[in-house]
């Protein structure tokens, strides 16, 4: 009788890898604030002795330097992870998820922010990674034919009581139950929307820019993004040229990535606003909820956005109850794993606020892809004015890459969470021994 | 000539030491969240080749595990730090400060919040014990006799100027210039008031409580403060024995370590209000500034304190928007350092907010005590409703160790930022390898 079986099967290794791509040769992933990325992964690597093959694979996302430091912090928890019984931890993942955000000596560090938080999330994903491969689903149909009850209970409520409950939680997913199937088929057969950032790079030239545009508008996106915040008058330049290259009919993006003051924030956009931007992306600084509510006052009707750097639930909680956003962009890697986007989702679905996740880095695009297509069967059950970013970067790296096809992400069929990266590349991009840093350091 | 009189003295090196203090075997410093913790430091030695002797010293504070991320982390910014000119850099201490805090790679760990900017805190900290030792002058009046401007040129604005711009600022300070010589001169004979934290811990018997806060009263402290939050019963019973201990003029604050969400907070808060409790500390999430806000609506006039865990200026400039606080609760070695405190002293000043900073931890009260007399010196210029907390432990280990006397701060007299440690104290505690450590392990 396989261990797995007989429930004493327990998690053995957790490998962590340092992994780094040197994108900052073509300034592939350009914008106002991240002027050379080169973007990188702390990949966690879970074996078990259950005999069944399933390994649970995931990773936290950085863009260079700082991926040891990531590394280390995930190295932290082995002790939280390592020997614990593969049935338990995969029965209970949301006592799982807790068990790593509530140490009490590591919280010290965040508490629930940075890199002990996106540590968390890198094994709480991997180990939702390897609950997924042993159920024979993609994560986002486990999740999504769970009952109310058993997602409710991934949710860690701790601080959040004030906007949402429980209650409120199970009265969402119950409302959401009819149509489940029929929303399942229907992204099996038609995917979930995508929207395109590879035209906007700030590195690009406006010749490329424009020739991406119309490429994207060729290949079925609805909405492209632009990076904005260097310099106005290249802006203006650049969203004219965007605008142009699409037509009105192109929903077009701007993501600012932090640069601006409150102030300066309003004042750019006014002007870029004749050429119609969609929505104005971290305009500011991550943590200035009161400030994305001012400036979304200003600037209606362009709708303001963030997320990506969004430390956690409590912040994405007041960004909603100040009315700061029109758009909540979930990181599958910056909060404390599924958990904690579940209960993101179920928040942006408490205050009517729709969900277009950040995607792009590395894995990125395959993890979040499953949030988005959870949320669609089990939680706001509509793609309404959603869609899930889209970079084409680094795809081929992973074992099951995402498939965007006519603009739309094709629903993963393959067991488990996509993050799992090709052996080839893990060794070739491994830093600093892998060949390809060998060579250069 | 010495090299530093030529100006060519460079950093030379950047040691990071992983020290830890055994505090879990006592239950000193246990709280609500924090119920065994080994008070740590990630500490950091810079030595230069300007052949005046001179180091620089400084800390991050944890609690245990997570201490060797914190000093990887550390470890990251060396690049920033070894061979930069020691004039440069002590020149520019606003400069340097800004080169570690927007290092474009290594922000996405943060950006300003957890492990990465800890360590910028650390390292910048450390050049200014530098600098301060090579003028001769403790770190409070280093930086209280810089002009105003440039103590304005010490702050990274970013982020800022919806709530405080460079020109408040120098209006600030300007202000505060008339008596800076009388403040310094009453600050070196009577010191800098007090409050105190050791009677209060979670873990200590009533007995030792009552014991504890009449030895308070009698050493000279007009404040203590108690740790609450883990059972309500518990806390009336412990906060009647403190009240019954120190008499009705004595003010008690209590201290929940963020352990309610926000009606919790309200409600137990209520069934302390007939002892009096002077402020609620930590009532929930550091990251909920709402939160913080309805909680102080609701239990006024009990006052609301917050800031150990705040990681950076904007949040805490939103708390102060949002009208979230009562007290401003600085810590030296949460966020990027000294110069990002003296930016959150000068919003605390903007908004008429008193600062009562957080300390006790690893050289937290001998770090922070430079700040508060600061603020007195040059920016608020007053000490009405002001405390530093002090908590009497672990200062044997430093070489300069803090001096309470009569409930007062004692003001420093040698150069530098008081955050050396002894030799013995370093080898002895180091981790894993020194004695105390190597004996357990």
């Amino acid at each position: 009788m396989p261990a797995s079986v007989s429930g004493s099967a327990r998690i053995t290794t957790m490998d962590v890898l340092d992994v780094r791509f040197p994108t900052s040769d073509h300034l592939d992933g350009s914008d106002a604030m991240n002027p050379e990325p080169d973007y990188s992964a702390a990949y966690v690597r879970l074996r078990t002795d259950a005999g069944d093959g399933h390994e649970g694979h995931a990773l936290a996302f950085t863009t260079g330097r700082g991926n040891e430091v990531q590394a280390n912090a995930i190295a932290a928890l082995t002790s939280h992870v390592v020997g614990r019984s593969v049935a338990e931890v995969c029965g209970d993942l949301g006592g799982f998820a807790r068990s790593l955000t509530h140490d009490p000596q590591l919280r010290w560090l965040g508490p629930e922010k940075g890199a002990v938080h996106m540590a968390a999330g890198a094994v709480v994903n991997a180990v939702w990674d390897l609950a997924a491969k042993r159920a024979g689903k993609p994560v986002w149909r486990f999740l999504g034919e769970m009952s109310p009850e058993e997602i409710v209970a991934q949710i860690d409520f701790r601080w959040l009581s004030d906007a949402l409950t429980p209650d409120d939680a199970l009265d969402i997913l119950r409302r959401s139950l009819p149509g489940r199937q029929e929303r399942i088929t229907l992204l099996l057969e038609h995917g979930y929307p995508a929207y395109t950032t590879t035209p906007g790079w700030l590195g690009y030239s406006d010749e490329k820019l424009a020739r991406l545009s119309r490429e994207a508008v060729a290949a079925g996106f609805g909405q492209i993004k632009l990076k904005v915040g260097a310099d106005i008058e290249d802006d203006i330049r650049r969203m004219k040229t965007a605008r142009q290259a699409v037509g009105d009919d192109i929903r077009i993006a701007v993501d600012a990535n932090q640069r601006w003051d409150v102030q300066p924030a309003i004042d750019w956009m006014r002007r870029l606003a004749p050429y119609d931007p969609y929505w104005i992306e971290e305009p500011t600084s991550p943590d200035d909820i009161l400030g994305h509510a001012a400036v979304r006052r200003a600037l209606r009707p362009i709708k303001v956005a963030t997320g990506e750097h969004i430390p956690n639930r409590v912040v994405f909680k007041q960004l909603l109850q100040a009315g700061a956003v029109d758009i909540v962009q979930i990181d599958a890697a910056r909060v404390g794993g599924i958990n904690e986007n579940v209960a993101i989702l179920l928040l942006a679905a408490k205050f009517g606020v729709p969900v277009c996740p950040h995607a792009g880095g590395v894995g990125l695009c395959e993890m979040v892809q499953h949030l988005s297509m959870f949320d669609f069967v089990a939680v706001s059950a509509t793609t309404r004015d959603r869609v899930i970013e889209y970079v084409d970067h680094l795809h081929e790296h992973f074992a099951d890459p995402v498939r965007v096809v006519g603009g739309r992400y094709a629903a993963p069929t393959a067991p488990g969470l996509s993050a799992q990266m090709l052996p080839a590349s893990l060794a070739k991009y491994a830093y600093p021994g892998g060949p390809v840093w060998a060579a250069r350091v």
